[in-house]
């Protein structure tokens, strides 16, 4: 069992990572005995999960119930979150209850955006079940849900109160899902560790057998580069944009494509591959970076090509509705070598567009 | 013109006190040039103030848009909001955009709200138009909306980056706006300051006549006490909660009866003298005590009784759903004297009923 601490000016929290972490739960349970807690989680998960881990919480906490929401990125929406505040309205939940989100990315955006406008903001806990939830979307605090226009664009920053780390969950994976966790593992090599992306690659047969150790050793080391930038710039103001390497044009994918169609992971591995197409032009990234990123895609069975039957113009509206954009000027993360990034600004569309179409499938 | 200033931990913002403001917009604008200012206001203040307010504002900003929004707290809901964020998606207004609040109460909770959760918070000014939300609702960052089970159930901590109150515009409320503006004035007077209760029995009648200089002297005093509460609890952990002196009897009217089928005030008119009645019995507070109060409202041609088709009993499920319970325990804002209140909690329900029946119309 490790943990890292995400240390906030305001307020710090634990990241526990291990195996069979609730059998230890009395060791690093937050919640007093009296406490409310509801268990946000998804129809998939429900089944396997829900029964044992109420029989770990009951021996600490007396009050549970939980939610069941259909499985899927297309319900990450305000509807879905007004459905989980009426609940707890009808069942009266107060200030002094617990979300706890298990499941993935969208089911841990979705709890903490509603623990976040619940009576003004109530406390949640991250129970991240997939390869990505665990390295990337449990931690930092980001929530929200997706408008019919764009991903991600209803939400707030509000931060868990604990961050649980089985990698037990990760047996349960199917093999998609797994790629797509990667993507994000991939994305922390590029922008921040040199070392750490030679090390997936040397590695990246043992990870794709999910062995254990690997297993452990990749989340901690994702889970540490993340929580050193949140610290540093918790709502976004500067460095941490860096973690959006690969992700406008991700956005702009599964909002065209229509949410849920393909996998968050998926996306993010051609925005990356588009991206460093584009650092290829502005800052002399090199072809034989490039070269290095597609095949490790590859052979974590992510895809390499854009869309087909998404023209590269389709893509300028959603990428101007970028969270980045600032005075009407899109803002890109591009890789300037291995293991570093930098942001820049007010780039040629014709640019874009090139990258686009050059990582397009012939 | 004065200014006062909420000071907080991460960030602090002015409180601009004065009459004719807006030509001396440039001496204390916060925003730069390129900024993008969307104003959110209402069917009935559009006509009268848009065309005006965006003069001036031409003169700082160059790029200004509206939202009017139809009139009224029954409006206040998620709807309402995910109309604001739509239109806000849709002219791809970025993270560079201030909302800004032209309105009372309710208009400033869905502004506040709206610009908290878009693209994960952005930037909001207050402009108050009603008594009630100069010298309550605009100033400490609570933003929400109503759910069809309970008032502002649903919504957020974020603060404004400016309050420009001009007195000006109470020229132009009805004589029911200006009373239930003044139940929040005597709420600060009963929980926080005998003085400034004394002062308002003084000056009840220039009160009410809008005199200039006693609406300044007024405006100040509460915008004083609310800052200092604010400054000292933030989130409301602690001492805000007293600021719901009667709010929570206020919440069940309003819920039961519909909202905005009374005014805000007028519902926590009542509210407070079933409190002060409750704190008769729970700690001797003087009956003396509750007939000055009475009195004071009467004055003020607020109601003085809780509706008559609302049984005592019907307030209970409202009660119990408020933000303050804890632990299924219900906690009251009881005033000890004039001037000083305390928390109370674990009531006995008896005792809330009786004090609802006394203050019902014979």
């Amino acid at each position: 069992m490790e943990t890292i601490t995400v240390k906030l000016t305001k307020n710090s929290y634990p990241i526990i990572i291990g195996k069979g972490l609730f059998q230890y739960l009395k060791n690093f349970w937050p919640l007093k005995k009296g406490d409310k807690v509801m268990i946000i989680t998804n129809k998939t998960l429900a089944p396997i999960f829900l029964e044992k881990i109420i029989f770990f919480l009951k021996k600490v906490n007396e009050k549970i119930d939980y939610i069941i929401l259909p499985d899927g990125e297309k319900y990450k929406n305000l509807s879905t979150i007004n459905q989980i505040l009426t609940t707890l309205i009808q069942k009266n939940y107060g200030r002094d209850t617990t979300l706890i989100a298990l499941g993935g990315g969208v089911i841990g955006d979705i709890t903490g955006f509603a623990a976040s406008i619940y009576q003004r903001g109530i406390n949640f806990i991250q129970i991240p079940t997939t390869l990505l939830a665990q390295v990337d979307a449990s931690i930092g605090g980001k929530t929200g849900v997706n408008h019919d226009l764009g991903k991600n664009m209803i939400g707030s920053f509000h931060q868990p109160i604990l961050v649980i780390i089985d990698i037990n969950f990760l047996k349960l994976l199917s093999a998609r899902e797994l790629s797509s966790g990667m993507a994000e593992v991939i994305k922390y090599g590029i922008t921040f560790d040199q070392n750490f992306f030679l090390w997936i690659e040397k590695n990246i047969n043992k990870i794709m057998k999910i062995n254990k150790l690997t297993m452990v050793n990749l989340i901690r080391r994702c889970c540490e580069i993340k929580a050193k930038i949140v610290n540093q710039d918790e709502t976004e103001k500067n460095s941490r944009a860096l973690l959006n390497f690969g992700h406008t044009f991700a956005h702009a994918i599964e909002t065209h494509i229509g949410y849920g169609k393909c996998l968050h992971g998926e996306a993010v591995a051609i925005g990356m591959i588009i991206a460093s197409r584009i650092a290829k032009i502005m800052n002399n990234f090199c072809e034989s970076n490039i070269v290095r990123i597609i095949k490790l895609l590859q052979l974590t069975n992510l895809p390499i090509y854009a869309p087909k039957n998404m023209q590269s113009s389709t893509y300028i509206p959603y990428i101007m509705r970028d969270k980045k954009v600032i005075n009407e000027k899109l803002r890109l993360i591009l890789p300037t070598s291995i293991g570093h990034a930098k942001i820049y600004s007010d780039i040629d569309h014709s640019c874009i567009l090139n990258a686009i179409q050059n990582s397009q499938e012939l």
